[in-house]
């Protein structure tokens, strides 16, 4: 079978032939459909987040269950799965106190580029291939474990199912789940794509007032629109502080969510809230990145700062629950889509994330 | 009447004879009892705090109610009032929606030195003196707005009453208020004094499994206990990370509270809680002082990182619940009380709290 691997940072990924192990125990074999591009691949392929190579990367997908692996229960072969890059081992403590996207062991090897014991599936001439870790999604098949594969409804096509794992539960979950937005609150996301577009609509969806897009692209603050919007700052034109303060009768918004990732923009958004405001840190900066904020402001305005994992999500609960969502029309997926791929153009892909011209670029493998 | 009057950032408090005009409309003359010595009183004599000088300082204090202006329906002359100094304007946004903690009149005129109006009540020879804004405790008798004095009841010592407005409402609000801790928590506090300790009873409180006291002073330590610690760390014998985490199965603590206001410990007691855990700031660092923290942990460790301003308290609710809770036994506040001066021996009462030597030194005006 075929898979896309990144053997040294930098450089494009190469199409080859990659060995596919069968599942082991508690795992599941899944025939991918759908498999999205995303800035944390172009993250990893950067060197920003230090993966090991040579990597089977992608981690954004969706497919049909063609194997399982001894024990598994919860699917079976020809379920429709999208696939979960933060599996849960359901026995650590983060686990048992229903907070599944802190578990222990996901977080040990999300740097590894493996499967939860260590090991990968992927091989060449018996090489160990890497993974993005549980998923390696730019892939014909690939094996995860059952965790990492969530059934979800038939009716959805594959292309909308790959998102849902990724930048549809980020955005939404970070809004929904983590600052819990109040009906009639004022809100701010810095950063149009795919992640903010999510956060976008998933304050639409709380009943937010005002929901202010901030970004420096034009034609990505005009989509914002689309998705619930009410004002947009270009941030390259103004001063991002105080065209807030102008539109928030000068008391800043009750919730500020980063989906970037830069130290800059995340004390940027925290200097937007008003007192007794929130912000939510949803953009992953590198491991070794700091940011910097006014001490006497936490105690004297009483702001927080917080951040958001896969949305504070339960996969399982929360994959289908969105896509009921979307199917009743309350929440736009279609628009995320900007570009269908072959996985042999997937280097063009990557290309068009880094120009900025797609949303989401997605792979479909048939 | 005397009151003690800072002069000069750094120099002593003297002691002195001033005039102070009758109670202007919604105004109230007390006539002082006690008035607590507290760290924050330092910060602006030590300049750290920048209030106008000449000042009469004091913001913790309790006494009897000795003459009303017209409209004041809330107490009348002979009721026991402790003093409150962050009153609540009850119009701007922050009052209404429940948080008069923030009231926007209120942080107006913080470092202005005066009442809401901005003129002040204490003179000498027709200049103006300013004074704590809204309080200026160190003095035989203030005048403060309404809300800055709270009704009691009459059966408490005015020694304890002096103290409910600050560093007890402050250290439990942070907790009960502003962190909601759950029973059966784990709990840290870095830095034992008179804030410190409240923040510890009112964790035990709230039924807290551990309570790690951090402090440098080994006698401070030994007093966190009668507050209900169950643990305590010397900092400068021990690394702080490392003694938490070993206490805690390697998970570090659901809440920190950090009392101090220094942004190193800021940052330590971000550090020590685990992930999904809760940093709160109640301490109060210099106006244009900075904290950094690790910019990949919000997001990946969905940690909050939070602050307190008195506690998160609602003065007139919450003054008579604290003292309640003192006469059921709930709340220590006999131990908080150092050591009794007259207002003549303020200074050596400020120099025993450069000293290390006191929690709480305590003027009583009789």
């Amino acid at each position: 079978m075929k898979a896309a691997v990144l053997h040294n940072y930098g450089q494009e990924l190469k199409i080859e032939d990659v060995e596919l192990e069968e599942p082991r125990k508690g795992e599941v074999r899944v025939k991918m459909k759908a498999a999205g591009i995303c800035h944390s691949d172009l993250h990893v392929i950067d060197a920003h987040l230090p993966l090991p190579v040579p990597i089977v990367l992608g981690h954004e997908g969706s497919g049909i269950v063609d194997a399982v692996g001894e024990g598994v229960a919860s699917v079976k072969v020809g379920d429709h799965v999208a696939l979960n890059w933060v599996p849960s081992c359901s026995k650590c403590y983060y686990c048992k106190i229903g907070r599944p996207d802190m578990c222990d062991e996901a977080s040990k090897i999300s740097l590894m580029g493996t499967m939860l014991d260590g090991t990968t599936r992927f091989s060449v001439d018996g090489k160990a291939i890497h993974q993005f870790p549980l998923t390696g999604t730019f892939s014909e098949y690939t094996v995860v474990p059952e965790s990492a594969a969530i059934p979800i409804r038939k009716d959805v096509p594959f292309e909308l199912a790959a998102l849902v794992g990724c930048c549809v539960i980020t955005g939404v979950g970070a809004v929904v789940n983590t600052a819990k937005v109040k009906a009639g609150s004022t809100v701010a996301v810095i950063g149009a794509g795919g992640v903010g577009f999510n956060a976008i609509q998933g304050a639409a969806l709380c009943g937010a007032k005002q929901i202010i897009a901030i970004d420096i692209i034009p034609e990505k603050l005009e989509m914002t629109r689309q998705f619930g919007a009410t004002h947009t700052i270009n941030a390259s034109e103004k001063n991002v502080v105080s065209a807030v303060l102008d539109v928030t009768d000068g008391l800043g918004v009750d919730y500020a969510f980063e989906v970037i990732g830069r130290p800059e923009t995340m004390a940027q958004a925290y200097n937007i809230t008003r007192k007794t405001g929130m912000t939510v840190i949803v953009g992953l900066p590198a491991p070794n990145e700091n940011v910097t904020i006014n001490a006497f402001s936490l105690p004297s305005q009483t702001k927080t700062l917080t951040g958001s994992w896969l949305g504070q999500g339960n996969p399982s609960v929360d994959y289908p629950k969105l896509l009921d969502l979307n199917a009743a029309g309350k929440l736009k997926l279609e628009p995320l889509v900007s570009k269908i791929y072959s996985l042999e153009q997937i280097n063009e892909g990557f290309d068009d994330l880094k120009a900025g011209k797609n949303i989401r670029g997605v792979i479909r493998f048939d």
